[in-house]
């Protein structure tokens, strides 16, 4: 790429889906609600991966703990019994519990039997620390939020410094909601799939930054002031796919967002709660079921699948910074947007 | 034992510790807040493992999931780092939300830059579901009721039908908190050294019931009309030493709390989830010190400890059944306290 | 139990199988290789999980390491890939590497292509410490032992001192191998399923025995000098079922085994390689195909064979303990039977 | 980097140490034996942690699997108890047996009762199938190529299709032995420690493989034909570490090896192995002990030594592609070397 280019780079030789956008799985939608007030620069987003009931129609799913410095709720249940019940909803850090409580009462609104005769539901709720940007100790967040982001979702997946990405910051840059897709052709048969990403990016320092291969980072360091803020960061990788997979293969396809946030330049910090959650959408497995027919891909098939996860991971974090637009918030803290920092170079 | 008997039988070789209870490990404390009103029949734990500040002054700990079937909260931090860094709070699976966000709040009195210069606090939240005698979609369990608990810490530990506990059903009677302690001594030098257990015991079917090797809940049932509900219940295991252990060797005592609720009559039930965290009062990690001194056992002079961990969970398990008074909750369900059980079955 | 009758107990509620042995699962054999030959007290065992060609035709399988101080090769893969492509094959620590090359010898023959235009075969080799017995430095186990128990392969499963199990010692006592296996009923239409075990059992100190919840051990151990030997012993535990589960799920159920295991006594002793795997024969994997279709049980069905997981490996230790006959091995050490020793309790 | 030119780039900036070698750690040494045979070309090669003992003086160390389709033998042992205790060989998928026993025979003489009255050793044998250049069917390795390879340790490492990495591949080019080392400063006192790798590089397809940045394996492919063969390659990864380190932040640098693989394009292929291993040569842990003392950097500052094992890792792999030298082996299979396709495209 061309550094002081503001043109966002097609990351890998896989094609994007229509909308470049997890929202290329088809059913999944994504909402927002964005807080914008002053201090307080914080949201909820929340992905929903199909349009039914999850407690009763539930979803393969699985979890790939990267680097386990994080904070999210729900993930233990999910590596045990392989399954979604809940849509995914990501906050900032000191919101989990807030919103952890709008899950269950969003659950029971469906679901009444739930914690009765029904087992509990095992909600969801994915974090990054905003509290650059952010008064995370306004406890903002409240239930009504998660509401409205349920309220909002949309297969048009706004990105940048919205929902819960508006008080994220990436690489020293302005961070938060980015997502992409990629289409795969899986076998023999050559048959089609997506692998769908969306990224709450919070993550890197400026130095480290890497765009398709390039350091673009040094570059804008070497430009600047040094910052030497030790990485209090995280990012949160979501992965959809309508490709066959049970919740093993799964959590080989979370492990490539791995791989994919290494090329941005992360060596997975210490302070970075790094973690992937993928989900099928191909196959619902109903609650009441006892016995669940599945048909799978093959593992030796999966390549293809792995690099467009990889390939959509990082073109989801590419796609965050070049969304987002620089934001203000506490304590006159700014965070630039990339957009923004390429144009002062180039003046 | 006799199985009409209203004698605690002491499970094992080792002998228990003054107390025999988890607060035989000095500076453990624990402390309960109980809700007993009407349907609400609720409460909250807290564990306590020294009296000063855990998130600058940490201790090494780890988890032992057993089965996954949990929404316990903060338990991926502790994998990752090894440290634990609040008190562990205990409530019903509704209530992780209104917990996680209070533990965050009473961090935040001690630690104010926590979220803005400092990282944010890994809050541990562990949970049962009460939902036979409690109504959890009251939600009833608000900030001050963790404050409260805060304030009665003690190492006079009360067991049964308290805090956490309230609600709380194993093998179809009642449960609850339950406490032991064991000593044991350790190498060539034979030091000596505590393993406390506290469960918040919430499973098992009644057929399942096995105390001290005898199979009682065969006899029990026998007696009963049949009892069909699939389990839902949990537990949560907390081992504290004074043994000089670090995390890896912690997961490793925890892993040994799986025997000791084996013992008791458990398959590892589906919809139970088994949990252990264990952690270590000897060496405290400062969060500022960039370099950490460490004395530990080898790991093979842990076979005592290891013992001292199965027989003092099976110990808590049994001391809460013996403990729980029978408890009306909500929509006339009641479960029975195995003391009642057993006086009935001598009338 | 009576301490001192030879009468064999039955553990749990569950009625076994026609054989109560891995064998009642359909298809499954074992073959037993012995090597009595003075100071050289070892031998092979084979599981073979179906009679056609494990590597065109898998079956998905799962491992639970319970204490990790073992040598056992293969697992990570089964772990990654949840298939199983070879028999499994039990033998002493030692002769882990001849019988790792003598698996794959007899896969090459089968498929000669394998690590060439097909993948290398991951074969698993199971193993135990039998070196109180036997003289592993001997390193007598050669590519015709494994043969040999390849040629044995039979539905009579022969239980104690013979094959892998001919140098291994359980509780002070003489261990070795033992089989056992349950009936379960699964879920509304009460399909019946079967779980089989067979166990190479090498752990345990004399006090510690448990025997059908009787603490036989500490009567045994008192009219006895004291044996303070630190444990360097071991178990493996093999778990087959019929019932349609995938490797999620059969990670569950061989995490079951060690309940099963603690309840003979156990506190998964630091020096005991503590490990299970569980194979189901329900569903052929084939290797070329793209697309596998599987019908599973739910997960809430599971509790039934979770139970019948835990007995089938209590049993089949107490089996191999009243299975095993006195063996006099290298430099005049002796393990002296269950039974015998009970004899000369009674004499 | 210019894509023609044959200069190896220096990855990241971090500074290398004085060899950009493994052994920049003090103490660890690397031998190999090769076997240049017509259609065997294959070999050992011996990472040796420190010049002592190491049964009796085991160091800190860790796994981490990022993809387990590998056969490697040992690590279980290593993540339950942490510890090294025999040298790393690596050799191809077929011979882990022979080297297995022979890493075993080599303990023995040094340590003869380890089986006896000590526990058995745990032997740790790596591998990558070399089946493409390489006749594995031939079970070439014996023991004496294991001691050949011990006889050759040095701190001068030899680069390329040498020893295990004789008959490797990666990106469809000739591929083997890597090794790269990195120095970093932590903390407020600036304290210097070197993170050094070493690769056995047998991974990738050539329209994936990136050069610091550059997607040189897209050029390269389009000029060739295409290789359309499917990845059934892996990639063992050695980290050692003069940083003083326990198992759990070891296990935390291996997962790093994880992203320098993924910058070289790797998405963690199906087929492909991928194993990280990392030692720290800081501290050595007596086996007698029954106290340790530890002295361990903080967690909050391992961050430079996470990018030192990154930038090593793929530094290691392009050394590996640039050293190795064009091989012929079995049935007029030839890998053409980095050089000599670059070479030719120059021509």
């Amino acid at each position: 790429m061309d550094a002081l280019s503001p043109r966002v780079p097609h990351i890998g030789r896989l094609p994007a889906g229509p909308r470049d956008s997890i929202a290329d799985v088809a059913g999944v939608t994504v909402g927002h609600c964005t807080l914008d007030e002053g201090p307080v620069q914080t949201g909820v987003t929340v992905v929903s991966p199909h349009g039914g009931n999850l407690f009763t129609h539930k979803l393969p799913a699985a979890v790939a703990v990267i680097n386990g410095f994080g904070k999210s709720a729900g993930l233990i249940q999910i590596d045990e019994l392989g399954t979604l019940e809940t849509p995914i909803a990501l906050t900032n850090t000191f919101a989990v519990g807030a919103v952890l409580t709008a899950q269950i009462r969003h659950a029971l609104r469906a679901n009444p039997e739930s914690g009765r005769s029904l087992p509990t539901v095992n909600a969801v709720v994915m974090e990054c620390n905003d509290g650059y940007l952010n008064d995370q100790q306004a406890f903002a967040i409240q239930d009504s939020h998660f509401r409205q982001a349920l309220d909002a979702l949309s297969a048009e997946v706004e990105q940048g410094a919205v929902g819960a990405g508006r008080g994220m910051s990436s690489f020293g840059l302005k961070g938060g909601i980015g997502t992409a897709s990629r289409r795969a052709v899986v076998g023999s048969t050559h048959t089609g799939f997506t692998v769908g990403a969306l990224v709450l990016s919070n993550f890197g320092r400026l130095p480290e930054l890497i765009i398709d291969g390039h350091p673009l980072g040094r570059e804008l360091a070497a430009a600047d002031a040094p910052e030497n803020a030790p990485e209090k960061g995280s990012i949160i990788m979501i992965l959809a796919t309508d490709a066959p997979l049970d919740a093993r293969q799964l959590k080989r396809l979370a492990t490539r967002a791995g791989a994919g946030l290494a090329r941005t330049g992360s060596a997975y910090g210490h302070g970075s709660g790094d973690i992937a959650l993928a989900f099928s959408t191909a196959q619902q497995i109903e609650a009441d079921a006892e016995c669940v027919q599945m048909a799978l891909l093959a593992d030796h098939v999966l390549d293809p699948l792995f690099h467009a996860a990889v390939d959509s991971v990082e073109q989801a974090i590419v796609n965050a910074l070049f969304a987002a637009r620089t934001v203000h918030g506490r304590d006159g803290h700014i965070r630039t947007s990339l957009r923004d920092r390429l144009a002062a170079l180039r003046a």
